[in-house]
């Protein structure tokens, strides 16, 4: 392709206003556009990555006899409604006569026509997939890159018989994926995950970065390895031997948080109990946690099979409880207000609590005798240096961006659906269903972050938009000129995907965009073409070197079947 | 592939409530299935075809330079504001604050890209495209397999610094669609169109059908072809030489209709003023055509260079003149009522019209005697043996389904787009742009619609979903079922794409399946495997010859050599 043809818009100034240095390399180097927050366009170099990453995926997933297939994803809101699944971030619209629509996710589409067309267990397991544009009305807080309203997605299913043979293909994907992972040169681990409503198990695929938004829990001397979202608690808290004192409610004007009520008593916020007002179904509820503690929704909404949890806001709390946040208490809570407590306050001796009046606390609080629990569970979210729940090691938390999922539904999800099939013994049962799930876009945007540098990006071979760049110093020059029109074709025959800076610009200008772009190799006809030598540089490590215009296709050859 | 492995959902009944032979195949013979009216799943069969048609598309608009990019569809309302197009079958949403969203088209944003990046005519010609599903909120009436509310559309467009580098791209794109029709097996008529607001000059590229929607008038003699929108009325009206008669008005009580008026005066059309209302712009007016000929609003619209138009309602009639709309006329129209008179009323003597007043006409009518006339103009549609505009030859009519359209578009465009590029002598001047379209989908289903007998497909081989079915009459039998599985082995190994039926089926079924999904040969092991025989099956010609097993690989390499 001659670069005179296409169409790479790099950018001399660096753009300001762009958090991640993929993002801002890829405007640089005229890979993408963006339109609007969330929202890009990817341009003819993205677009050719972006195909290769497709390809790769395709072909890895294709091996485990997935199919391919194209559902629409314009749904009626009413069969949104059969599974009862959330409708966050989907966009919705109306028809002329005011029906409505949503942009859909495939996956009940998916098992309602497995559902309607296979009804034997001899047809199992089948394995369908399709890559699609996702579009989603995501909320403008986390828009970027790698949240961006339009992303291409992967999404497979898998329908079995039986919980062995689903056991097996999602063994065999979840492989899939390393290979696929592997195959693009990222380190990505998997972890488990909050499977969500109809989920019986669920992993998430992580790519660990400082960008990320997700934080992920490592065991230091094992594999375990979990979304802080549900990575479970497993110490053993110990019970000081101090004796009970009596309760003694006293004056903290000005105390609203735990470091303040910490600072103005001199204690540990160990010794403090952390008292939460929730939303649980629109009921009212306190949960207490250890002062040195965060409080986990997912785990208490898991704890109470909720299906709406939230903290209360200020009107709630003054209603119910008659006090502002800071001055929230377990004692004396109106009767009707259930208490839910972390395993941490169990062991506690007197503790210091808010006692639901603005400007007073209780200290020498102690559990059971001075107020009662309705619940005790993991509520709280682990801490860097917590026990690992496989009793190996302790646990790291890491930063990263979650690249793929793969869940398995648990048997609700089925029986929603009335998605059955007739086994050996002619019974119908539930069809066995996982869900697989590849962000693409993020993936494409992950392995921008990974290889550049300072000057640019620096492609593996099997990613890159071209396989290399070629250009003359000076075009002007007949010999350079020649030269470089006789390699662009004698390359472009040997298969090689050429980019050809034929433009009429300064060499510098032709280097720093070859930089930019980042194709493996470069090849330079200078001052040297009239002696039949032209410079092949390597952009990776920079090495150059010289070489005879016959011995170039050789050189190639080897370079790219090693490289 | 072994058959088991993927999903083809064939049917034995004959689906009702199907308008089309392409839909009803193609669900008989499990490639879709529908999910609503105009929204349908494209199961893995119809996938692998609408791939070799994309990538038909791809090679062919590639080989001119086209590059490929991928644009955002959810584009601000304020963005779309900008080129002042209709907002008609765009899907409209709202973010968490309020703000309106649109799935859009690619042409605004395309040009605005072009506009940023491209400021210099050294930078052009450049062709971009893009392959990507349209979502549509189509009005429910023209629902169908051919108007659906996703289909995947190539959109293309090429910018240009003069209208010679249009011209010629623009010659050279039609081109490219016309070699891509006839790799397709395709039989395309190009038509002259209806170029829209922003358009100079517009084809269209049509098959022709009996299914078809839009009506395509061509010359018996030339190459003349256009949409019957827009198509010119050329014919030389005689004047006769009858003598003008004094206007006389007659009790005409129940004619409603140009039918009723002549069976009522026993006259022919010919003899009558068809008089219309219309809205124009919010403005009231009346339309005059012959009685046997029909108004054109598009024709119009264009010669009054309006923006909306439409007939007006019975209240708006009744308001302004003070009928109904069987007794409309021109003669003693309110004074602010402007008439608009196609060419055919002005030869007319002694003609017959409304009075407007409910019951009565008038006799003896002619035209700048009796009443004035603001304009003339070309307002009717052409009929069937209309002559051609060229000159050569009379009109025929044809239906037809429009599968894409290529557009020069007006400088107006640009310069509302504010698309300018500076030119070898350093003047800003507006970009010339062109787009081109292909309906991709829709071409799936005409292919559908063409290559098929009473018993299923009949693909060719370049778009059929797998090269060739292969099955054993008997898998219980040991020599049919080792040949069949060697077979596949080889067949697979010389890379041909097989579609191995290895499901325990009764060989009537599976004959019959293999005649639905109308792969272009079938192999067959049967009794004779013994011998090492098998038998080879065309499809289309259903020519079956019996072959040895060392024999086949032969026989379907000159087989796919020549077909």
């Amino acid at each position: 392709m001659k670069q005179s043809q296409t169409f790479i818009p790099t950018m001399r100034e660096v753009p300001q206003n762009v958090h991640t240095n993929s993002c801002q390399m890829l405007l640089r180097s005229g890979f993408i556009r963006q339109y609007s927050n969330g929202t890009y366009s990817y341009l003819p170099l993205a677009k050719r990555v972006l195909k290769k990453i497709e390809q790769i995926v395709r072909e890895e997933i294709e091996k485990r006899n997935a199919i391919e297939l194209e559902l629409p994803c314009i749904q009626s809101i009413d069969f949104y409604k059969q599974s009862g699944r959330l409708l966050e971030d989907l966009i919705h619209f109306q028809d002329d006569f005011g029906r409505e629509f949503v942009i859909g996710p495939s996956m009940d589409l998916m098992t309602s026509i497995v559902r309607d067309e296979i009804k034997t267990y001899k047809k199992l397991p089948i394995a369908l997939y399709q890559m699609q544009k996702r579009l989603q009305n995501i909320k403008e807080s986390r828009l970027d890159l790698f949240h961006a309203r339009e992303s291409c997605i992967l999404n497979a299913y898998s329908f079995h018989e039986s919980e062995e043979s689903l056991n097996q293909t999602f063994a065999d994907m979840i492989q899939t994926f390393e290979r696929i992972f592997s195959r693009l040169g990222l380190t990505v681990q998997m972890a488990e995950t909050d499977a969500g409503p109809f989920g019986k198990e669920s992993y998430e695929f992580v790519v660990l970065t400082t960008i990320g938004d997700e934080t992920i829990a490592f065991s230091d001397q094992s594999k375990y390895a979990a979304n802080e979202e549900i990575a479970k608690v497993s110490i053993e808290y110990e019970r000081s031997n101090e004796e009970m004192k009596p309760l003694k409610k006293i004056e903290t004007p000005n105390v609203q948080t735990i470091q303040e009520l910490c600072d103005e008593l001199h204690l540990e916020p160990t010794q403090c109990i952390k008292s939460l007002v929730l939303n649980i179904d629109g009921e009212i509820a306190v949960a207490l946690v250890r002062g040195d503690h965060r409080l986990n929704l997912i785990k208490v909404k898991k704890a109470l099979n909720a299906s709406d949890i939230r903290l209360a806001n200020e009107g709630e709390i003054q209603k119910h409880i008659g006090c502002s946040k800071g001055s929230i208490g377990p004692i004396k809570l109106p009767i009707d207000i259930k208490v839910i407590a972390d395993y941490g306050i169990q062991s506690m001796v007197n503790a210091v609590t808010g006692a639901n009046e603005d400007g007073y606390h209780y200290m020498n609080v102690n559990p059971n005798r001075d107020f009662a629990i309705n619940l005790y569970e993991d509520i709280r979210y682990i801490e860097e240096g917590d026990p690992s729940p496989d009793g190996q090691g302790i646990l790291l938390l890491k930063q990263g961006i979650v690249v793929g999922r793969a869940t398995k539904l648990a048997p609700e999800y089925a029986e929603k659906m009335s998605a059955n099939v007739v086994n050996k013994e002619g019974t119908q049962i539930p069809l066995q269903i996982a869900s697989y799930e590849l962000e693409l876009t993020r993936l494409f945007a992950i392995l921008a972050e990974q290889f550049q540098d300072d000057r640019g990006f620096t492609w593996p071979k099997h990613l890159a938009p071209y396989d290399l760049h070629l250009m003359a110093i000076n075009v002007n020059d007949e010999v350079q000129f020649n030269l470089v029109e006789q390699l662009y074709n004698i390359l472009t025959a040997y298969r090689y995907n050429v980019l050809y800076d034929n433009r009429d610009e300064r060499a510098g200008v032709k280097f720093a965009d070859s930089d930019l772009i980042g194709l493996p190799i470069r090849v330079t006809v200078g001052k040297k073409a009239i002696e039949g030598i032209v410079e092949v540089k390597n952009r990776k490590t920079g090495e150059t070197i010289e070489c005879m215009k016959e011995e170039l296709i050789d050189y190639l050859n080897e370079f790219y079947r090693t490289h």
